[in-house]
């Protein structure tokens, strides 16, 4: 397979739907498989909210494998044998593209807290420009789970001719409360970092690991089914020799330790903030005074939604809100519900029905 | 109804679970209404994990209704008239009973993180020293909710003989792995907190107040229900002129940054740490190797479980795992689910069903 990593500078900037403006900006791409004479075989992946460019393959220097890497490759369900796939890291993300780390070009400073609000939207209208750099005119899909679903959602909205099909894996038209609450709860423990000031850490040369770390590990809880965690760790006491600290008792509590502790070390709070209030606001039926089906009208790209049964963070009845919605206003839409065992993150995962549904719907 | 407030105080200390000992200690102690001449009239609340002794009737300083209010009193599901109800605030607590912010004899300083690891069964120890003190042979009832209806069920266990009913709501014989991740969450939030100095926070004469509201703000979550947060606050949008902070934006995060700050101002947070992990090491069946139906065995007293509909942080499962082994092994039980519109907290709530049938156990 043929991966290919670029960083894609736009001087022209873009207004965001704040209302601020980014003078310029990078995004950080990866390419798999080739685009053909014709530049109709391109599929977009969208990443969730701690995501980033690395879909697929294993990346060069620190030997990861790509976030959907057993969905995309060769003969895989996006099959790079066939299909160009373009993964981008979204803006205000901290993997290359620009954002809170990055230097503001007005002060010559990273932007830190001030790096401006970013939505679903804005994403979108981002992709769409490097759809138009990548000179694809037309998305054979544009697909990915969780806040990576209402990116492939919005997509259909915002440019209905630009796409022919959307997949919307373990997703929903807009957050449901309890969805914001736990956001809320992860971005009040980084507020309350005594490294974070306000934002500003990267002028004081801190980070806010701490909040960051507890943050990460609130998100896993929700991110697993409670069966799976039953499963995996029952109640198993952890072993003293592989304990990460003295205050752990229960192998789940040395697991969430570990996750968190790995994910504080990586990943910037500001961005974290960014992308949960990004998934917070999005309302796909936001400019139709919450009217769905209104919203939903304008489609033209025929519609996936999968719900995985063990997902309680986007249950499957958040995707049935949107069929039922498509079915209304006559919009193609398949609805799949399958078991998944892994909770919400279930969209990662192979299974061969999940393969399968994808597959045929690529090639429908 | 007679209401009446007391510092009850153990000269003889107690040897506890984990192999400490406390060389004394004291109980604060609230009682309502009156015990007959045969002292055959008592009745045992337990509070859960953030409650305290006071359960009823509206305190005299500070205007504050007690947290089962609505089910004790003169005529309520448990009645005053009829019963002596007492409840205490449980050792490690922080609302006048031996806990972490008490003063430690041995040094004169206060315990802070040198407190002992207290479980369910000390409390239940502990609570009945209180029975011996009051001269109560046998309660009536012992009845509570969440951790609460834990101590109910171990009181049946540990002195089969000293009660005639077991009230369990809300409640499980264990923590699951889900209920153990959440807490190890919460406490994280606190241990990150730059005051809390690895718990030695009172000789530094701070408080970790920011890690304390995080945690409560989790917790908050997960005492409700998702329908009941969608009722109440959907994605309504925070008014500016009654905002908490600028960095809110919907009503939801505003409520529970309203309610965590609240609580970090009067709860102590290492009372928070030990009360949770009471919770999670909780297992009936741990002296029986996981065996529920063999714990349950000895169990002379009748049961009676509920469980809400709407509660995802003890389910309704939770309680028929209870009486599912209690049926096999010849234990009275019976067993009913509620809807309950607040969930996890819907224990707290009076519903006619609900007072119906705690008052119809009462007397049957």
């Amino acid at each position: 397979m043929k991966i290919k990593t670029e960083l894609v500078h736009f001087k022209e900037g873009m207004e965001l739907t704040s209302g601020s403006k980014l003078s310029m900006f990078d995004l950080m791409v990866e390419t798999y498989g080739e685009l053909n004479e014709e530049k109709s075989n391109g599929i977009l992946v969208c990443h969730a909210f701690s995501g980033n460019h690395h879909a697929a393959g294993v990346s060069e220097n620190e030997d990861i494998s790509g976030w959907w890497d057993q969905l995309i490759g060769p003969s895989k369900a996006i099959d790079t044998d066939k299909y160009f796939v373009v993964c981008c890291n979204n803006l205000g993300g901290c993997s290359g593209s620009t954002g809170p780390t990055s230097i503001n070009p007005e002060t010559n400073e990273s932007y830190g807290r001030d790096f401006p609000l970013v939505s679903v939207i804005d994403w979108v209208n981002s992709q769409k420009m490097l759809a138009d750099y990548l000179g694809i005119d037309k998305w054979k899909l544009v697909a990915g789970g969780s806040l990576g679903g209402m990116q492939a959602l919005q997509w259909a909205l915002s440019f209905p001719d630009s796409l022919e099909k959307s997949g919307i894996f373990a997703a929903a038209a807009r957050s449901s409360t309890q969805n914001i609450a736990m956001n809320e709860v992860a971005r009040e423990s980084i507020r309350k970092d005594v490294n974070f000031y306000d934002g500003d850490y990267l002028k004081h040369d801190v980070k806010p690991k701490g909040g960051l770390k507890t943050a990460r590990m609130l998100g896993h809880v929700t991110y697993l089914s409670e069966k799976h965690m039953d499963l995996k760790f029952g109640r198993k006491f952890q072993d003293i020799t592989s304990k990460v600290g003295g205050d752990v008792d229960f192998e789940v509590e040395n697991y969430l330790q570990y996750k968190g502790e790995k994910f504080s070390n990586s990943f910037d709070a500001n961005s974290y903030i960014l992308m949960t209030k990004a998934m917070d606001s999005y309302d796909a039926a936001s400019s139709f005074s919450g009217d769905l089906e209104k919203a939903l009208e304008c489609i033209k790209a025929k519609l996936l939604i999968i719900g995985f049964e063990t997902d309680w963070l986007y249950p499957p009845k958040r995707g049935r809100e949107i069929q039922l919605a498509a079915m209304n206003v006559n919009v193609s839409c398949s609805y799949v519900t399958l078991d998944g065992e892994q909770g919400h993150d279930s969209f990662l995962f192979a299974s061969s029905r999940y393969e399968n549904i994808i597959k045929t719907f690529i090639q429908s």
